[in-house]
């Protein structure tokens, strides 16, 4: 029987029960994984995750795009910030964007050097990320980004989620207390996933980054039918073969 | 307004949001803190928590009584085992017993560095520890010892079960997901704590050395009228004035 863990932390994962062969779902709800599935969904072609500031400009130099902010303001060498809404433009319909995201990109670098793929996964693709998963029925580590390596609720949230449904409609098992507890948290929360998270403390501490119409946006399900996986350092759309 | 934050694991101890000044509680529900609550309510001294089993062998030799095991038997330089129920001797009242726990004396030390008291909290003692920490209205940080540096769900369930007592009866409020997600556990689980735990993963792995005796006796709320509080490395009952 195919596992599933959830990891809260990066400062968790050399701890994980998994330890190698595994695929991996990176999910930072707020908000890098739910901008670049917005991103594709739009109709990007791709996303490629830089850590750095100096890295994103060097891109931009050589004509890409460029998704970068830093406390809630665009940066001047920059064509577009890091929310959900940022990335619904038609002009960035089939190009290569640059996405500048520190915590995001050291959690997937963490993660694809154990695991056979990375997904991200948030709560607009969910679905569509369990769907593609349920196929492969490869054991899965759900990776949260947290926020500064602590616990966050809205992480939890989707790792609740998508560890319910593998258990429970793909025939996956869990040894792990990370996943239980997601599932419990997740079960009552998903009736009002929006209502719910409010008391998350990184909304709180965002809340001038992250507008109402972000919030919305990053807390619905379902919303986009798209995987992306990382292929060579860039998030692309999976091919739908599910 | 004081605080209350749950840190998860001794490996996220570092990245708590407080810093100093607080008052720790470290709790390891399945066994070692149980076990403390026992010994101090059935009559012990004071419980000394060493980390290796040289230092266990060197206070025996000294003339300590020392509770030691290892796979679930008592080693034969030992008086006695780790379990709850290992404590209640008559021969041990009034006597200081040496208690042999890695994990525990780590994340002990791990607490004392930076906190102005250590107490030792589990489901057996809750509302005694509650009342105790409703006096000092100090900040409190519960540290989970976890299992081997992962998140649990029966220290997850005591912390949340502490959580909302500081937090809906004594003034306290918090920043930190972790508590609001063990808070969230805790409500619908406290109605049958022993129940909810069963799944716990660590209860499955330990199924050898937790017998249903001390099972039941860990997940029971309120058997004991103690609170060990750390002072110069011994575990005593903080006295009666709450």
């Amino acid at each position: 029987m195919p596992k599933v863990e959830v990891c809260f932390s990066p400062a968790l994962y050399d701890y994980r029960l998994l330890k190698s062969g595994f695929d991996a779902v990176v999910t930072d709800v707020f908000r890098a994984s739910t901008s670049i599935c917005a991103a594709l969904h739009y109709g990007i072609e791709a996303v490629i995750p830089v850590a750095g500031l100096e890295e994103a400009r060097e891109y931009r130099q050589s004509g890409y795009k460029v998704a970068c902010e830093r406390g809630g303001s665009v940066l001047d060498f920059a064509d577009l910030g890091n929310s959900p809404s940022d990335f619904f433009r038609e002009d960035l319909k089939g190009a290569k964007v640059v996405f500048s995201t520190t915590n995001g990109t050291k959690v997937i670098q963490l993660a694809a050097g154990n695991s056979q793929k990375v997904y991200v996964g948030a709560l607009v693709n969910l679905n569509a990320l369990f769907a593609c998963l349920k196929q492969r029925k490869n054991d899965i580590l759900i990776l949260c980004a947290g926020w500064k390596n602590l616990f966050n609720l809205e992480d939890t949230i989707f790792s609740g989620a998508l560890a319910h449904l593998l258990i429970d409609h793909a025939g996956y098992e869990t040894e792990c207390d990370s996943a239980k507890a997601a599932i419990d948290l997740w079960k009552p929360a998903r009736h009002d996933v929006s209502g719910y998270l409010r008391k998350a403390s990184h909304r709180i501490r965002l809340k001038h980054l992250l507008t109402e119409e972000d919030y919305l946006y990053s807390t619905g399900v379902d919303s986009c039918r798209v995987v992306p996986v990382l292929k060579n350092g860039e998030l692309i759309a999976e091919s739908h073969n599910y």
